[in-house]
């Protein structure tokens, strides 16, 4: 049996990505792959706990490499017990968010580098890189309309001021992409749902289709 | 004000270590000096929690790159909230195992590469590497001896399996002070306490006075 694919999804918030990795899975699943969505961490009790570590708001003065190391650890052992065994079983794995965010927003947006937080991944991740990865690319203003739409509000002076953050990440993410050009897929988020789901879908059977 | 001395100890369990360095700490507040005596994790609320879940007896499945990865985060924390405040402020800082614990341990003894490991700790510790560290050398056979005195019991089958991984561990050190060798003094903790306690001072006080 041949190893399963594995494909990530990468952007801001507000691109639509969990969407379009629910109908790609559904689509494939159709045309009867198995197919395995996850995101970090992903219902593993350690990822989890390390999770709960960052996220833990008496933790107010975490250091931004502390925060980049348990963010590759929880990512190490995600990808052990979760995300390896699947492929192993030829299931495609459709990941949300991987190596790319933490060199977007820790090496890049957060001034860490990217050839330092590149490093630390790469231990974690040993040769698992993803096989195809999607950067749902938008506006930050654009996104960031969307994800108010949803919560039904205006654009405030606090998203301004965030807006500052998601721009430096945007920056990062296509430093990223200029450096591994053959790993990524760009996807114009603006578009219609239906259009971008297309457009993924097409580049994502092709890829299946080459394996 | 110049900056504090940061002096590590590293070795097996029951070569001394805790004995000497509160020993050493005694001596050096004789001299006026200021001194921090610590180890990792330290009371750091956020080094707690992340060794907590490297200690979660629930955890059995953990990978050793997710352990390693763990380590050096809680390294990071303690050295940023603990231990480079006090050196900053002029103390000598004395800590019970640093970044060549897992070079020994994870790197050479458990098989994940001392390059590697040091490339993750790098990474935790930036560039306050010790200025001197001691390393307390004993046959594994001798320092088991020791723990087990201490807990009034004969060497027994399990511990000679523990033997050979001990002897992995002293075998890793003996690498990485080949290739640090500045920076490290290598103390015959075979010898009696007191001896052992004279050549680990007198070394000690001869750094302070070269600073």
């Amino acid at each position: 049996m041949s190893r399963g694919l594995f494909i990530t999804t990468e952007g801001p918030d507000g691109a639509g990505k969990t969407t379009i990795m629910k109908m790609l899975g559904e689509s494939l699943e159709g045309l009867g792959h198995k197919v395995l969505l996850t995101r970090e961490p992903g219902g593993i009790p350690i990822s989890e706990q390390i999770r709960e570590v960052i996220l833990n708001t008496e933790n107010t003065v975490m250091d931004s490499r502390t925060e980049a190391l348990l963010y590759a650890a929880a990512r190490r052992q995600h990808l052990v017990e979760k995300v390896i065994p699947a492929l192993e079983e030829g299931t495609t794995v459709l990941c949300d968010r991987f190596i790319d965010s933490s060199l977007a927003y820790q090496g890049y947006a957060r001034g860490l580098g990217i050839d330092e937080v590149y490093g630390i991944n790469r231990f974690a991740i040993g040769d698992v890189m993803p096989d195809l990865t999607f950067y749902f690319d938008i506006e930050p203003l654009e996104g960031l309309k969307r994800i108010n739409a949803g919560e039904n509000r205006e654009v405030n002076r606090l998203d301004l001021e965030g807006l500052r953050f998601h721009e430096k990440v945007r920056e990062g993410y296509l430093q990223i992409i200029d450096r591994w050009k053959e790993r990524f897929y760009i996807i114009d988020a603006s578009q219609e749902i239906e259009k971008v789901f297309r457009d993924t879908e097409t580049r994502l059977l092709e890829k299946l289709g080459a394996v």
